[in-house]
């Protein structure tokens, strides 16, 4: 892949960050909180039944980027929140987050995940099927404990949308004619539903902030999509060492995703039947990955995709507007840059 | 299986239900909130996602036989309850119980339920995956509209508990080492402990009747405990045709139930070899059910587990003592025979 227009990093051609932040910086600000999450997160992972303990421990040292429990921590100190709380819904959010990961790597076939065997690889996948299970009620058995109604709702709405995105999604798997529109249903529910709630969860904690809502449901889920946006790119662009995950695996796995979606309507009938050979072999069997990406490179529709996924960024930052000037509002301003930025 | 000495309903050589009790009139207490559930149920299956659709109406269409609702409002109505909010959670109960089913119906490979093909059969894997998880979400969503938190918290623990269960169950397949202890610790978890959320829940119902709690719970434990044991006795002496799944099915997907348990350590090696035979080949190659079922049948252990039944029966009943005399009251102490009767 060396040599690839997209080798660098997707957003850091454009634009900087802006001077003098770091992820350090950012997350130093929830470093503490963050830390008590991953706390809670290990504690709950434990049970009398041998297989949770160690497919738990698998679980925990995996890693993560914990992207929806930090911003839950950052719009929770946005809006002048400091207990343990915030700590309990960041957690819940994650294992939420993990749930649906374990349960879409069955229904995906996939052999690795951040590097590592996928716990359906190694431990098969009917006790995988459960594992998602008891983590998704673990979560949910968590979240009670603050006694607050609203957010369980909240919790419960995001993961009956993530869960039909899936559907959707499978239910569309290997079709070349799916649109630009059934695309971005999917990933609206998919993935920036949970956005979405992580973001605007704080407002439920009492005292509550109703006011907060709005925007910051704006811009989870207008960070949610540029989320996707980049994923989506970095099946494209990353190295399967950067990813932990072999390139061009949506395709194989009969998705097409935005830069293919763009590039349909442009390519001649010849074209457009290399991309139906790997919906329909999920695999390179009648073309090459590089005839693909020669393609896609070809029509420009991977900078179009960026330029999109900028936007969303925009639309993220303009949503924070509404609150005064602070710490955790430059922080979450600072996010979708590194949404941009980021390599796996 | 004519001619066995089972082929006549578990309990009816023992002993009659009361006289002029029938399952109609004990069902007919609670018909129109039975009918309501009903209702519920098929209308949170609607979706506009196509497949939930589908699989919505095959699954309502399926029937079932309702007992956790059943039970569930006969507590209601045993603590003067009469409003809608246990007709919500009868239908939260079901979907809880038919989620499981779905997940269940995945891991054990069944191709059959309810003498229909299973929903895994018929859609496959992984779109059933996310139907089990969509419907336990959605039975979640349903609770939440009575502002009932503890209601909730024992949901979520029930459903721990039988995760747990199926785990342990699926950790132990094939083994034929497998304890009696253990064996109680699976049906615990996996059956009775839904059985007694359904029937305690309604002491959670506004006003609360906290003291109901204890016997209440007994009573399902008990009844859910009595419940399984028939179910795996009905595997041994239900025709095909009465239970919609083939017959010594437990045995072929690698399980071992009471009756096998305690026969075990009474049988030769040779005998006992029979057994291992069925759990490592999944199948009856190097010996018959006949053979399986002679050898249960030399042994007694049917009649054995039968009794055992039986007690948990009078067990239920007697934890009934508690509440005063009732219509409701005397539906809950015929219940237990008709449970030891039922024939699918």
């Amino acid at each position: 892949m060396s040599g690839h227009p997209f080798s660098t990093p997707v957003a850091s051609r454009l634009e900087e960050p802006p001077a003098g932040t770091s992820v350090h910086q950012v997350l130093e600000l929830v470093g503490d909180k963050l830390a008590a999450t991953e706390q809670v997160l290990r504690c709950h992972l434990e049970s009398d039944v041998p297989f949770i303990e160690d497919a738990g421990r698998y679980l925990a040292d995996s890693g993560g980027k914990r992207m929806r429990p930090a911003l839950l921590l950052l719009a929770a100190r946005l809006l002048g929140h400091d207990s343990e709380e915030e700590v309990t819904y960041a957690a819940v959010v994650e294992f939420i987050h993990t749930a649906t990961l374990i349960h879409d790597d069955i229904i995906d076939h996939s052999d690795l995940r951040r590097g590592r065997e996928t716990v359906n690889r190694r431990w098969g996948n009917s006790l995988t099927v459960l594992l998602g299970d008891w983590i998704y009620t673990k979560a949910m058995r968590m979240a009670l404990a603050h006694d607050n109604l609203e957010v369980i709702r909240q919790l419960t709405n995001a993961t009956l949308r993530m869960t039909e995105g899936e559907m959707l999604s499978l239910e569309r798997l290997g079709s070349i004619d799916l649109s630009v529109e059934e695309y971005f249903s999917i990933i609206d529910r998919k993935t920036a539903y949970l956005f979405s709630a992580a973001c605007s969860i704080p407002c439920l904690i009492r005292p509550a902030h109703p006011e907060g809502a709005i925007p910051l449901r704006s811009y989870g889920r207008a960070l949610g999509n540029c989320f996707q946006l980049v994923d989506d790119l970095l099946d494209f662009t990353a190295s399967q060492g950067e990813l932990g995950k072999p390139v061009l695996s949506d395709l194989k796995e009969g998705k097409l995703t935005l830069p293919l979606l763009l590039l349909l309507p442009r390519v001649t009938p010849k074209q457009r039947q290399l991309v139906q050979f790997v919906l329909e072999d999920r695999a390179f069997e009648r073309t090459t990955a590089q005839e693909i990406l020669d393609l896609v490179d070809s029509e420009g529709t991977l900078a179009e995709v960026e330029h999109m996924a900028r936007a969303f960024a925009d639309e993220a930052r303009e949503a924070l507007a509404f609150f005064p000037p602070s710490d955790a509002r430059s922080a979450l301003e600072i996010a979708p840059e590194f949404v941009l930025n980021r390599r796996s």
